[in-house]
């Protein structure tokens, strides 16, 4: 048993003390986790953002059963209590007590945060807060993995990689041979792609704006790209035209309203599905004439690609040391903790897919 | 070998002269099936329409070798070529060869209709014109029927009944003890209805801006009625109320682009599906919140109940003949062929379901 089990830790993480500011390193308190709270690593401010991670159990709360000191595990922003409506059912992987919320800033089991710096509560975010070197996630939240897979590399499935991957295996279904459109080339997309590489799909044609994105997306299988600014009518047509009628799935990973809209008429009569990913602003609206419907045209929504956290990560990572998931190719960058705003800076100037930030002690 | 095998017949059809006008039963010839043609029994005026009946082959043209004279048949307004890529799809029944087409009133082997009245061509009605003793149908329009089925009552299955069974068995495909929202509760929505409570939903709520259909509907397993015009609110919103967040499948059967809205947005979020089925006003616009689809509800369009007539309404009507389906409830008014008028009448009026016309020699 850790030395520390029981005990407030005190550690490095990048506190977000305000908005719009760079992260600062703090050393701050992580309290022990209370009952069904596993320590392992949150627009509230102060607070310790980050949800894409993995990482090493270092001690459990009373209740925890399914998790000991030494467990590897993924942490993800949504949760599967095993108990509601929602986990209950099959089809469903939006936990009722687990499901995402980013206005929660506190542990449930008592309305408090674990994190303490200078003296303040530091709030947690998503329910996981990995720009830490120590956190406390609800159990619930925690996907358990095998313990041979590389921390350093399946970190990056706890979010938009198992979105996007997730969105095709689980929802689209595509075909071996089929002829599958995927809208905007981020990384979500391209986990999208991959997922339509791994079904076998024969035609994966890529649409974005942002042309510096095709020559990389070819990697991950997509062997045909489209820039609507190319073209004089919407690309749903251009897209039909190309394809004898239409697509047979099209994936949705930019969260633009119209995108969403060209990716459900894109899609072939009969049998099209189109699966919508991508987070809309809270005023869009998605506006088509129904006969797209009723000729036999689905149109679904997916959250976090289908997938029950604890129930079906585990596969997802088995899926990667099999070899048939290629997540290396989604890492292109790597930083230590130290550099953390590097990898914002990163993000915000659009350089690379995924950039790992190590925790070198 | 029936005796006018190869030449025209003389018989007595329902002839459209003019829109508007009353139906007249006229003297038609009707011209022997030329290749991949079958006579057995559509707006261009003058026209003979029609399209939900039963028959008996009376003779083939050349090619034909799934029927043969005598045969039981249902005449279908949309057919199956079993060729095209529709056909050959699992997933889709819109047939591109013979898929619904209003305005065509020939046949497709060579564009003349098969029908003469007092010297001039009168047109066919999707492919079958029913208002006639005798009508020629192309063969991929015609369903083979178990030959003990009652034709004056497996009639009703060519069309509305077959599409809201469909919508539901085939489509929504509720699961045993769940919750159903049915909105129409015309003929087509009965029929949604009937394969609800075929498929074991232990709540089905039946929406209607028409109250005088409520105590009908409770035959076809319809156990809640809601009309929109008692409440204050969305109905959708009432339906999540009443059902803990919201139905698990929904089948819209009016056509009203409002209706299709409301039934999207009152199912559950994680498993819900709606299944769009009444065909909307050209200039209709579905429009909703992207975030009402990615909290993983599924919107489905149909046609035709996903049947594909040929290869798949005799099923439907084993169905009849085991008892699981009762079609004798739909069928509230019988009228010989002379008095056809009158059905059209009761239409028109709201009364009954179904009334059968009888062809007495």
């Amino acid at each position: 048993m850790a030395s520390t089990v029981g005990a407030p830790i005190i550690c490095n993480a990048a506190v977000s003390w305000e908005a719009g500011k760079p992260l600062v390193i703090e050393k701050v308190e992580v309290a022990p986790p209370k009952a069904m709270e596993v320590r392992d690593q949150t627009p509230l401010f102060p607070r310790i953002f980050g949800h894409e991670a993995a990482g090493i159990v270092e001690s459990v709360g009373e209740g925890v059963t399914e998790l000991k000191e030494g467990d590897h595990v993924l942490p993800v922003f949504t949760g599967e209590c095993k108990e509601c409506v929602h986990c209950k059912s099959e089809e469903s992987n939006m936990c009722d007590l687990l499901r995402i919320n980013t206005d929660r800033g506190v542990m449930l089991s008592d309305g408090r945060s674990r994190f303490t710096a200078k003296g303040t509560p530091i709030n947690h975010f998503l329910g996981t807060s990995t720009f830490s070197e120590y956190t406390v996630v609800h159990v619930g939240s925690l996907a358990k993995l095998d313990p041979s897979a590389p921390l350093d590399k399946v970190c990056i499935l706890s979010c938009g990689i198992s979105t996007g991957l997730g969105a095709t295996l689980n929802v689209a279904k595509p075909k071996k041979g089929s002829t599958v459109a995927i809208f905007g080339l981020g990384a979500v997309g391209l986990g999208a792609a991959e997922g339509a590489r791994i079904a076998g799909a024969s035609r994966i044609i890529g649409i974005d704006f942002n042309p510096n994105r095709f020559e990389g997306a070819r990697k991950f299988g997509i062997n045909e790209f489209l820039n609507p600014k190319d073209y004089d009518k919407p690309i749903q047509e251009v897209i039909a035209e190309k394809t004898n009628g239409g697509v047979d799935r099209s994936i949705e990973c930019t969260g633009n309203v119209e995108a969403m809209i060209s990716a459900f008429e894109c899609v072939h009569d009969g049998w099209g599905v189109a699966v919508l990913v991508g987070v809309p602003s809270k005023d869009a609206k998605f506006i088509t004439k129904p006969i797209n419907l009723l000729n036999e045209r689905t149109l679904k929504g997916t959250f976090f690609g289908n997938y029950k956290p604890r129930s079906d990560l585990p596969s997802v990572v088995d899926m990667y040391m099999r070899k048939e998931l290629e997540l290396e190719k989604f890492i292109t960058h790597r930083v230590t903790f130290s550099e953390i705003n590097k990898a914002f800076d990163l993000m915000v100037k659009g350089e690379g897919l995924r950039c790992i930030i190590t925790m070198d002690h």
